[in-house]
Formats: C-alpha cells, sequence, structure tokens
C-alpha cells in the first residue's frame, strides 16, 4: 500500500453495507431517516446514501450545513444549539434548502423571536436523561409558552420534537441500550400525545447511534438520525451497537521504532490523527487497537495488542508476540480507532479501500 | 470582539515575554535553543523567535520541516523516530537545509544505513525514563555500535544525544520537576563523559518545558528544546512549570445554550476544537477552565467553574454562580486549554491580541 504518513483507510464494502442495512431499517419500521453527516463530512460519502434513496440529513454545525448544501442537499437539521452568532450565516441557507435548527432551553427563545429574518423549521430539543443540553420534558410550562410564541411568529414552522440518547454511551450490552432508549421513547412518546392535538404535523425525531443500531421499538417516532453507525468505532464495540467486523476505517500507520523488552512498537499516528479519545478495555485505558493491513484491508484485531499512549505525533502499541515479531521498522499497520467521528475530523480525508481513490471531506477553512 | 465561531486568541505580548526569558535563560547558562515549533506550527510566530535572535529550531513531522525550510529556517531537528516511508521528502529537505533526525532504538540502524543518499545529522535519542521511545542508557553495545557504524558513513554526521524528559508531565511540583530533570541529566552527562574522547563534538540537547521552564541546573547541556512554554497551558500550570497568568491562548466560544437547575452553560467549542486532553484538578476530570473576555484579553478564571465534558462540537461549563449569572447566550466566554498544542493543531489559525490580525499555520494540506 503506498502510504508514507498516517492514513485514514475506508472499507466502502463495509460502510455501504451499513447504509444499506439503516435505510432498510427505517423503511421496515416506516420512519424517515435523516442519518448524522459529521461522522464522515464527505459530500462523497453523502453520495452513497443519496444512492441509497436518502434525501434529508442532519449536520452539527452551520459549516458543515454550508458544505452540504453546497453538495445539492437541501433538507437538513442544524442538530446543535443555534448559535446567534452565525445567524447571518443560517439566513442565507435558510434562503437556498430547508434548514431546521434546534431549541435547546427556554432562555434561548427570547433571541429566536428577536432575529427573526430566515425562514426556519424549529425543533424543540429534549432532554431525554443525557443532561447536556435541551428542554426538561417535565417542564410543560415552559414548553408550552415556546410553541405558543413559535405558532405566532411568520418566519418559524415549529416541526417537533428532537432528542438524542447520548447516554446510551455509558451502556455496555444491548440490553442496556434498548432499556435507556425505552425511557427515552416513553418521554418523547408522552410529549407528541400531549401537544399532538394541538400541533398536529409535529413529528419525534430520535438520535443516537446505539439506539438506532439495536433497539427494534420506534412506535410514534417519525425519523432517526444515526450518525456514527456509518463507520462504527471501539467505542461502538464495547456498547455492544456492533462487532468489530462492522468497524469500517482504520489509520494506516508507519512502523518507526520498536522495543523488544517491553513489546512496544511505536508508529507515526498519535493524538493529532486518532484523536485523545480514550476507552475503558479488559482494564486498562486504550486508545486504539492494531490491525495487520494487506491491499484489501485489514485482519481482525488480537486480544493482547492495544494502543496504550498517543503523544502528539507518537502512537505506542503494546504488542502481542505474534504482532510483534512480525511487524518491522517501516511496515504500515492499521489503527481501529476508538472514535471515527474525531479521528475523522482530524484526517480531513479518506484512501478508500479497495481502490486507493482519495475521498475529501470538508476542510477547516470551509 | 467579532468572533462568530471557536476561535484561538493569542496574546501576543505574553508569548512575546515568554520568547524572551527562555532566550535569556539559554544565554545566561550558555546554551544553544532550539525550539520545538509542534506546539504553534506558525511561519509568523516563528518569526517572533527569530526577532529575538533564534536560528534554529525542532519540528515533529517531515511535513513541519517543510513548511519551516519553506519559510526559510535552514537548521532544524526532526524529533520524532526517522519514517522511512518518507525517506525521499527527508532526502529533498537535506538538499535545501541541515536537517537532524534521531536513531530511536537499534534495530532502525540497519534501514538508516541502508537508505542512505541523504546528508542528515544524526542524534541518538536516549531514554531518560520516559520509555516511549529511545535507546537504553545502559546499552553502551548497542550505542558504541550505532556509533561505528555511522562514522564509516559517509553521509551522516553523528551530532550527539537527545532526550525528552515527558516524565515530567507526571509531576505536580516544581521539585519534583527538579528531580526528574536531574535524573535525566545525570544519564546524559554520563554519556557524554564516555563517548566525547572518541566524539569530541557531540552535543546533548535536552527537552521537555517543564524542565527548560523550572530546572537551573544544564552543566554539559548544549540545547534545549522547549516547545510549549510559547502557549503554555493548564497542564503546565498543574506540573508547576507556569502560573495560569502566563498562559497566552484562550478558545473564544460562543455561549449557545444555559441550564439554570444545574448551573451548566454550553458553549460551541468541543473536542475539535479543544481537543480531548484532560486533567484531574480538584478532585474532577476537566477540558478547560472558562475565562471572562473583553476586547484586550482575559481575566483570570475563577476556582469554582470547569468544563466538565466535551463532545465533537458542544462544550458544557460547569459555572460558579458568578459566573453563570454574569453570561448570557450569544455571548463569548473563553476557554483556557487544557492542552495548548492538540488546541492549536486542531484550529490553524490564531486572532490575534489585541489587534485582531490573523496568525496563519500550517494547513492539513501543506
Amino acid at each position: 500500500m503506498n502510504v508514507t504518513t498516517p492514513t485514514v483507510l475506508l472499507d466502502q464494502s463495509r460502510t455501504l453495507s451499513k447504509i444499506d442495512q439503516m435505510v432498510q431499517k427505517a423503511r421496515a419500521l416506516g420512519m424517515g431517516l435523516r442519518p448524522h453527516f459529521k461522522t464522515h463530512q464527505s459530500a462523497e460519502v453523502a453520495r452513497w446514501f443519496l444512492a441509497a434513496g436518502v434525501r434529508k440529513a442532519t449536520v452539527s454545525s452551520v459549516q458543515m450545513a454550508r458544505y452540504f448544501v453546497d453538495a445539492g442537499w437541501n433538507d437538513l437539521t442544524i442538530a446543535f444549539p443555534i448559535n446567534y452568532r452565525e445567524w447571518p450565516e443560517i439566513s442565507q441557507l435558510a434562503d437556498r434548502a430547508h434548514i431546521n435548527v434546534i431549541l435547546t432551553c427556554p432562555e434561548a427563545l427570547p433571541l429566536l423571536l428577536y432575529h427573526q429574518g430566515a425562514n426556519l423549521g424549529i425543533f424543540l430539543k429534549i432532554d431525554v436523561g443525557y443532561h447536556r443540553t435541551g428542554f426538561d420534558p417535565q417542564s410543560k410550562i415552559a414548553i408550552t409558552h415556546c410553541l405558543d410564541q413559535l405558532q405566532s411568529h411568520p418566519n418559524y414552522t415549529f416541526k417537533g420534537f428532537l432528542s438524542h440518547a447520548g447516554h446510551t454511551y455509558a451502556c455496555r450490552t444491548r440490553q442496556a441500550i434498548i432499556q435507556v432508549h425505552g425511557q427515552a421513547l416513553g418521554i418523547m412518546q408522552r410529549l407528541k400525545e400531549i401537544y399532538h392535538p394541538k400541533h398536529p404535523d409535529l413529528i419525534l425525531s430520535m438520535g443516537a447511534t446505539p439506539s438506532c443500531s439495536v433497539a427494534d421499538n420506534w412506535q410514534e417516532v417519525d425519523e432517526m438520525r444515526p450518525g456514527n453507525f456509518v463507520f462504527y468505532d471501539l467505542t461502538q464495540v464495547a456498547i455492544g451497537s456492533c462487532e468489530v467486523t462492522d468497524v469500517s476505517v482504520c489509520l494506516a500507520c508507519p512502523v518507526v521504532a520498536k522495543h523488544g523488552d517491553r513489546k512496544t512498537i511505536v508508529v507515526y499516528g498519535g493524538g493529532v490523527h486518532l484523536s485523545k479519545d480514550r476507552l475503558a478495555w479488559r482494564g486498562t485505558t486504550i486508545y486504539g487497537r492494531p490491525v495487520k493491513l494487506d491491499d484489501q484491508g485489514w485482519a481482525d484485531p488480537d486480544d493482547e495488542s492495544y494502543v496504550t499512549s498517543l503523544s502528539q505525533e507518537h502512537g505506542v502499541v503494546q504488542a502481542s508476540d505474534a504482532l510483534f515479531q512480525t511487524v518491522q521498522i517501516g511496515d504500515l499497520i492499521g489503527i481501529l480507532p476508538v472514535h471515527s467521528c474525531m479521528m475523522c475530523d482530524l484526517m480531513k480525508s479518506y484512501h478508500l479501500l479497495p481502490d486507493g481513490a482519495v475521498v475529501s471531506m470538508m476542510s477547516k477553512e470551509y
């Protein structure tokens, strides 16, 4: 493989198969699918979704919305609290596409009413237990007040309630994911029941890759917004969302040093490539798992090797005897990432397998 | 301040003062200074070093070496194990500038002897206790063998022994830093004593911002290579390298949500801006500390507020009562970073204070 510096390998067939599975799942459940594009951030990967019949997407910044509108997407939800400092950019996008934004707390409403001037769909973000942001589902007075204010506003269309069960990331079994999802679902169903009479068009939009991957009960939910599933990663394996064979990205890293006394391999591939996201694994903390590479892709990881630390550019791999003996300085090895979203954001392009084509992403300067 | 998205503020006068202090320290000790440029990665910040009389620098990748050679620097040490997959690029650079590389383990020597063709200075990296990479200083046979092989090679010049006391990052007092530095210094002095008779031009090059900031004993050391000191960060404050008033970069973040029930402020500023580097602080884990901003710069942080979690784009600040009450949605607040090197690498440009000029960095595509 003609790779000289840390490079993200993307196994296209694995990714296409994940996209297809999620499209089929949403279709079978009669739900819309609005995948989150923050994981791949690539107009080319987005075209794979388009080819599978997906027409709506989710993004996590105004910049990312602009990138995908420029790439032809015309129905986007910016699933991040409205940043009023970017209101002119949001307004411009709203002139070019259907843009939904999310209102995440009562204190943000006056600014929304004050700014005006942009035709926007508005979702109320509901805190279903993650406690990052979102309306408290018990605060009916605050929710009702918001909806009444939005209804009287000519530019805004209340779209419905949106949630992200980020606390599924603390789960470590499929059963636990299903339980957290069930609680979130109950909260959302109850809101629909209460507000549907006055807002008959409202929809429920629910996210988080663990629930979307594992849960089968989506009654009354109108769309789901999984993101990470497009590539998965070691965190999702640990949560129980997928198997390690489902992970479809891997960082190819040149081997630059070996230390036989402690069975470590030093690779060119550090925190500026993999990110510093870590994972508790078999009683230790890891930053990735090494895999052997060939031109077609990568082998499954062994159970004794892992990335034990990352500096800015260095990665240190604690290697099994077998891995240590077969890997030489100058070779490439792959590292399965702890968090694919963060790795891809850092790397800004993909090396497609099997053909080696370069797939671009949104650049920093976009 | 006309900032709409997360932006690194760089307090130029604080940085200039740190550069001046380190230049004075090296001069007073009769040592060379070869600062590590991986923290700032900016040709413009490098010019501030040039103005202070610095002519040599350290980088952590071949790409970064190319960037600074293009910017006019002609004496660089690539302080990362030689990546043989980039040998053609290393050769090209060696034709344009004085390039030193580091040999970090005996297993890397045959490849160096095999490749040839480039005029390079070679440092032997010595493991002074960090155990990331480097020759075991006890392995006199391996070290002697390497030096003999290098001496018989027409293209390579053995420059000396180089160390990075990365284990100073585990220190939490100045006294502890001085102790770790003292041990590393003893190891390096002993090597100089042994190999100086046969290699009279060899130098000792020692790094790590904590030691360079705090230690005063550098006897027999010929150059030091601090990097992070140019900006410092909360980790260096925790280690004891500097005071919080020495930190000269700060991420300006739009405030996008507030939650009064738990006194949290949600900012636009997440793992893709600050990195996921974390720090143990007062019994908890933090990702930064918030500060109030004005057009001139930032106030000191209060002792009750900190960044408690980061998602891809969100940061959640646990706020003191005073901070919570004075900060409104739409405002900007600053976040002092846990690790400035990682934040700057992610952000790719600086907003200079006080004048607001944009200072560029090496881009991803360079």
